[in-house]
């Protein structure tokens, strides 16, 4: 029973971050192939969104995570065990991938190029990328941690605290990195679009959990983990 | 006394659904005349906030559904009998044409071109349509049985979670196969715009119960019925 | 005491239609102003938002109508009386004209052109104008009757749902009439546009009062004042 | 341990205004340097709802002010002391500073002209920026002491509340005076972008903080301060 319990909550993590790579990335592809380029705004609320309602429908069986770094968050304050986390962070990579597998079969299917998956890349220098990534996932879980602890949480609020600050980071960051904040999200459509997407995935690896790690602390200073 | 209640049921769906294709497919073919077409963002917005507006209103009288493929969703978890899916449904269609007829009020009092009723259609193969409307139905009504479920159930926040969902699958979708969802958002449309909406209409009314009934079944295994 | 509460309740009703005139119209006209006209969704939104804050903040005081269609169907329900009803309205056209008077500052500090005070007007028929403005104020009242009730209120979420149905039907309706839905809403910035605005008048103060009695109808049909 | 919790609050504070500074001048100078500018909607969403977001993750701490107009209503109604106001007011202006040397960081790495850091500014008379400042940052001061008051308080719907609110005053002043509402927001961006932004101020000091007093006293008059 035990096991059956845990396969939801796998399952949970694969089907919302299948969501936010799906719906996120298809308004940079699709929504935004006609005429009328999507804005930052349209991008970001697609995304930030996403994970909102994912984790009004699934967060009550995994905590609707979606993203290693906020994983790592978790286990740095205790909140998720490590052993569990790996089947989490397993779970995301998965839904990453089968999102922009199914994103491609709309491509093909509307003769778009492709090349484009929405991947997440930067033209400027790496120091800003992994800066920008840090930053912005730092703020991005602090704002996570805090809405969903028990000193300071808000109970159903925080799915929509959580994507709106998430959509409001991408507006931010779209134009410097492509505002990943999250290793999975950026997996998927690296291994797809290839290019320099996958030879600078490792940016989008490594910053987005610095960040989280540094929200763990900072949360934690703030006193999210008392009574 | 209770035939009452029941008429009650019918005429909240009516409505709803009314208001959904009124809504949705008037900020297609109204709003968007202008010189500035409306974007995939507003539409999507416009489809999706009038399912959350309208289960904020009548949601308490007979649940809300305003779509066929939901209703079956309901029927197979068994949240509802077949007796009454039958007239829910029934109600949906009447919604769908007179809100249909109303827009053509609009579109002849304007001038405006009279073959757009906002109806759904594809221009790629039939197999993208019918894949796309599986997949976006599943994921759109298995987020509604979980919302509303008693394990995992949010209260009033379902119906923002619900008409969220939407907008994101339709700005997901809607250069794909205009993202119907719904047999009967699809029905008046197509009824008095004819052509291809019509005869394609089959890929509308069959695709969403398809992907409606997967739902039902992810999410009775998610745990959605359990106490 | 009794006549100091009465005031709070009128202070609040004057409030808020001023807040929903200018900054409705102040969409409109300055954020318009510049390359960007503002889209049908960035009007709709700013009247139906406006709404949404105005009845958090001072809807505890006088129930947050901004609208003598709305009180009218107060009335009708028996929710308010009707000697209370007349100082509402008369707040409520108050609030109006003052705030076309404040955008009247802007327009002339601005240096725009000072025949434009958002004014509602339409170019069609007066047939369907009058057909317009009482279907949309039906939709719209039967909502707010329902989201307020004691049998299906929702609560804290009612002002959410009523400026965004608001909003929904400024995008539907806006392209054929400036969707009022509101005689207060109309009359001061026809008072300082005058020309057609102002003859036109009689439509958008008839046409909304039709539609929130048949809406008071269909509301109480549809159990709202039942206990 | 008092101190600990003092300097909570201020580091809350910090944290808040830094946000609001950085995502609202960020969605002016990052997300409009492309093709598109960003809209009026879209830019006051983004300090609106950073607001709101904010108010969720840290108001718990220490009310979300992120405003010295707003700290001083606070302190007018005898909500916060006086003393703790100052150090609330210092730790703003630092967030402000900090977020404008962040800015400053992106616009260099992305090669951007480096003399927006979407500071703001007024281009007609002054009386009508002052008149303009005043005016919305009564409203918005008004609001946020309604939605949280014992009489009239909205508990969770708060932060929304007032996030929207001042999106919606920024619609409607931004091509006016900027739509500053608050004397931390224009203090980094004016200290960075210099020119008139900075000679210009002391209107952005001054305005907000009258607008504040005078909500506190409407806000008195309409009952907020009641049992």
């Amino acid at each position: 029973m035990k096991g059956w319990i845990h396969m939801r909550k796998y399952a949970a993590e694969f089907i919302g971050t299948f969501a936010l790579v799906l719906f996120g990335t298809g308004a940079v592809v699709i929504a935004g192939s006609g005429d009328t380029p999507n804005s930052a705004l349209g991008i970001g609320l697609a995304f930030g969104l996403t994970v909102t309602v994912m984790a009004y429908a699934v967060g009550g069986i995994s905590g609707g995570h979606f993203n290693p770094a906020v994983t790592l968050g978790m286990v740095i304050i205790k909140r998720i065990e490590s052993k569990d986390a790996i089947f989490y962070i397993i779970a995301q990579f998965l839904g990453s991938l089968v999102a922009s597998a199914v994103l491609g079969v709309f491509i093909n299917g509307l003769g778009l190029a492709n090349d484009s998956y929405g991947q997440t890349d930067f033209g400027g220098s790496v120091g800003l990328a992994i800066f920008t990534e840090i930053l912005t996932t730092c703020l991005f879980v602090f704002v996570i941690l805090m809405v969903t602890s028990k000193k300071y949480g808000v109970g159903n609020f925080a799915p929509f605290a959580i994507g709106v600050t998430l959509s409001l980071l991408i507006v931010l960051a779209l134009n410097i990195t492509g505002a990943s904040l999250n290793p999975a999200r950026s997996f998927g459509p690296a291994i797809f679009a290839g290019g320099s997407a996958l030879t600078h995935y490792w940016v989008y690896l490594v910053s987005p959990l610095i960040g989280a790690a540094m929200a763990a602390f900072l949360s934690k200073y703030m006193g999210s983990e008392e009574a």
